[in-house]
């Protein structure tokens, strides 16, 4: 296993010496790679091929991106720099669609770099580094927040990875089993590999044990038997999209788990920063779910064009809010049903 | 991918001059290899180490390796042969713990060679080859039959693989599925991937293709969005142990496959001939859920000694009989709630 320095909360994205340094996710965790990015098309290229990915840390790829774009076309004499600037940020926008963050950075970005009167360079990198950094400081917050509200917990499973290396870093689902584990350390972590990409087998697991937090790995198919053995309290996972009713976007196989959840009375939390609230979705059936190519599992014998077998590989599902017990972020939690309270998340309330 | 004959029901099992020849099911779907076995202990290990997988494939293989057995071990001048015969039969009797069908065909074969009264080598091998052709007699009847339950269905969810190669031959719940197909070649077939060993994904798929049956494979996560999406009317899988009060045991992740159904309104059907139903099992909870080793899913980055991250490997759940709507033998159906009926179909009332 490749190791992180001793005990360290890892570092999906570093910005160094005017370059993005994106954490190689997809070689994790046999290695640790960083690649040094110094525009904004190879930063979208780096979010469609996953290899940073998470909501938040892909929020805040695209923020660094529009700073990297910002700092490659300024110019002072040619006024058509703002063009190629827009232009980045449209194919940014496209480069995955479910989590809602890429278009919140990207219009915040957007917004501040419209208010720069000066050289927008320096600004905008700035800027970029305050998303960064808020985002830790949200996680941290969150963190304690939903350990507040666990108390005391035989077990709680997560589902993906939403930790420091889906965000900023310190995690939100993670930040919250951070904050638990640092107060009650009998408390088991269990993580679902979360098939087909294995975030939670590659990523998760890794990333606790470089924390020096021991867990243990689950198929996802087997989280009903480990609800009905009892040996979890709660389910905590993250978000890429929360809708206004409370309805959720995240990775495959959190709707399963809720109903699962719900099926044996374990509680379910979601951890985002209000960034992933998405207040123009009335509900979740106005999300758009991503389907990645299906090549992600099927056995490569049958990826022949007449293959008789094909798959289906929706990597989002949307868990409607009556399977959730609550739902935290940085400006507080919200509580089942969410007819009220939600709406105090939004950071634009 | 590796083809069978044209359209031909693939085997898994294959009785050729005196030796039992099993389809290593461990190399699919790249390669179609045969192993020939000459005596009981290798087909032993060739049932642990899951060369041969699906409970009434293992019932077959065992029935003929205790022809193997004898054939070995018999003798008209020592009378101790028969103590080989015995201790060859414990070996069998361990190699796997959660299908009853190893210790029904076991104990079917030592109670026929008792009678035998003069050299029972031939005598057992007819035998075995009963025990195997009764099985795929019983699984046409059991696909027929449940084809008339099941009726009209826009889709089907099977999980594991409970087709030709897990049984002598057509399949349980995939005898099903081939039935269904035969009479309505528009009813969608998907098959869950089914981790951590993905007997979905290389076998169920790879079988149905042989045939020309076309599938779609899913994560095993992506169940639950496929139902909500009202594309599957039913969920149909074998099993490894039914118990007396209607408990199923089958592949981990049918137990969560089976909440799902109930939560969406997907009907469940257990399809497995009457050699699997266990009366000596009041309750699912009387049970042995085989776990087999964490090497089957945790990255081998883990694998030493001192690792923080460990796993948790149950291959096998327990069905509680009020997710299940309707269990199918070769002897009839009985239908939830399964108060009456279900004596019925075991071959000892």
């Amino acid at each position: 296993m490749a190791s992180f320095s001793n005990r360290e909360c890892v570092q999906a994205l570093i910005w160094q010496e005017g370059k993005l340094s994106i954490l190689d996710q997809r070689k994790l965790p046999e290695s640790i790679d960083y690649i040094q990015y110094d525009n904004a098309l190879a930063v979208a290229d780096a979010i469609k091929t996953m290899q940073v990915r998470g909501a938040p840390a892909i929020g805040i790829a695209a923020a660094y991106a529009m700073a990297l774009s910002v700092q490659q076309h300024y110019s002072n004499e040619n006024k058509d720099w703002l063009a190629s600037v827009e232009a980045d940020r449209k194919v940014l926008a496209e480069a995955r669609p479910t989590a809602v963050n890429l278009s919140w950075a990207l219009n915040l970005m957007h917004d501040y770099l419209l208010e720069c009167k000066t050289n927008p360079v320096n600004a905008m990198i700035e800027k970029a580094r305050l998303v960064h950094q808020q985002d830790i400081d949200a996680n941290k917050k969150m963190g304690e927040l939903g350990a507040d509200i666990i108390g005391h917990a035989k077990g709680i499973l997560t589902h993906c990875n939403a930790g420091a290396l889906a965000t900023g870093g310190y995690g939100t689902a993670l930040g919250v089993v951070r904050s638990v584990v640092k107060r009650n350390e009998q408390c088991a972590i269990f993580a679902g590999e979360t098939r087909p990409w294995l975030q939670g087998a590659r990523l998760t697991v890794w990333e606790l044990a470089q924390e020096g937090i021991a867990s243990t790995l689950i198929a996802d198919s087997a989280a009903a038997m480990l609800m009905a053995n009892g040996q979890v309290d709660w389910l905590v996972v993250g978000a890429d999209r929360i809708a206004a009713n409370g309805d959720v976007a995240n990775k495959i196989g959190t709707y399963s788990l809720a109903i699962l959840a719900k099926h044996h009375g374990v509680k379910v939390m979601v951890v985002a920063p209000s960034s992933t609230l998405d207040f123009t979705m009335v509900s979740g059936d106005d999300i758009e779910i991503e389907q990645r190519e299906v090549t992600e599992f099927l056995p490569s014998c049958y990826q022949q064009e007449d293959s008789l077998v094909t798959a289906w590989n929706p990597v989002f599902d949307v868990t409607p809010h009556d399977l959730i017990d609550v739902i935290v972020t940085e400006r507080g939690a919200a509580f089942h049903p969410f007819e009220i309270g939600i709406e105090d998340l939004n950071e634009y309330a």
